[in-house]
């Protein structure tokens, strides 16, 4: 299909799908002239993804791009594949910064991480002192349970891995990383909701309207 | 002390603490005379927690009031409070949109949902839509997965329930719900390295550093 198709069926403006051509966010059409490209269904893939990557996920067009070369360079989920999803999505942490508090619980949780990786554990120090500086306090039973409950979904996430290629495995891995974020926490909110209607208000549920 | 002083302490601009006052998101101080007024702790405080919102929590000046109100209002952690909590920080839903498809799976797991919150089943609805319109597939059983592991994780947070005073469970119940999610995040992402390091690259971890 022409350009002008592509935008018809993806839905997405020809100025943008020329934008994303220019960034390499999108492959190149199958050129027919000197002006002249075809687009196929791998076009119209590819531009599914990366307006779910800068829409609902809300990566900008630089995090979405890292994002994608991890998609497209690993030939098989790996420790390093994961990290470099990660890397993508996180900002460069400060080298000078004192991670041991970060470091203190991911000892006492037995977790193996990367010693090389300080993003992931400026992320976690980040989102801990958020909270202090809000004068707010996390339990240190309630941070264990998160801590166990992040582990179950870890491995539930591994354990669906798909086997069928490796090039599914890692767009499972990569985007999964991603996209299952907004879904985690609006499930949290329902589940809140669930537990709290049990405890506070008795049982009342859908079926019953 | 002063408002000079207020903003001294606080590391809060002089003109930014004004405007939290005008937007009533920042108590009045005690009038000394008619052009100034003291301020004491508590305002100290509620600036921090004014910043930790707009700022880690990412929160909209629109939202972080509608948050603050909840916390002021509520006199003790209800199934409503939550509900006013996570109202404050979703979008309206749609009045006509078919939320079927939300509820079919929150009545499969059993959740006790009040019907008449459809904002929180529309954000849930949007997270399934977005990874749908991404191409991305989240299997059957990794969608229970998540499930089960935010119920243990609600179930968990309300076990942690400050008990001293009304007033703490609240801040506990609203403010939890904002401030905690960077924190689970980036834990998942710190889980799902340790997982994969085990399953991928043997193990390794800090200590052998």
């Amino acid at each position: 299909m022409r350009l002008s198709e592509l935008s018809r069926v993806s839905g997405v403006p020809t100025a943008t799908i020329k934008y994303y051509l220019r960034e390499n966010l999108l492959h190149d059409g199958h050129l027919t002239s000197a002006t002249q490209a075809r687009y196929d269904e791998s076009h119209v893939a590819r531009l599914r993804l990366i307006r779910a990557l800068l829409g609902p996920a809300g990566l900008s067009v630089a995090k979405a791009m890292r994002v994608l070369d991890a998609v497209d360079q690993a030939e098989a989920p790996s420790n390093e594949l994961l990290g470099a999803a990660h890397g993508a999505l996180m900002e460069p942490a400060d080298p000078d910064r004192d991670l041991g508090r970060a470091d203190d619980l991911l000892r006492h949780w037995g977790w193996s991480i990367d010693p090389k990786d300080r993003d992931s554990r400026a992320a976690f120090l980040d989102a801990l002192e958020a909270i202090d500086a809000a004068g707010f306090d996390v339990p240190a039973g309630a941070l264990d349970g998160y801590a166990a409950a992040m582990l179950q979904v870890a491995n539930m996430e591994l354990d669906h891995l798909p086997t069928q290629s490796p090039a599914a495995a890692v767009r499972y891995v990569v985007l999964g990383t991603v996209l299952n974020e907004p879904l985690i926490l609006a499930l949290r909110r329902l589940a809140e909701q669930h537990v709290s209607t049990q405890r506070f208000a008795g049982v009342q549920d859908l079926t019953e309207t």
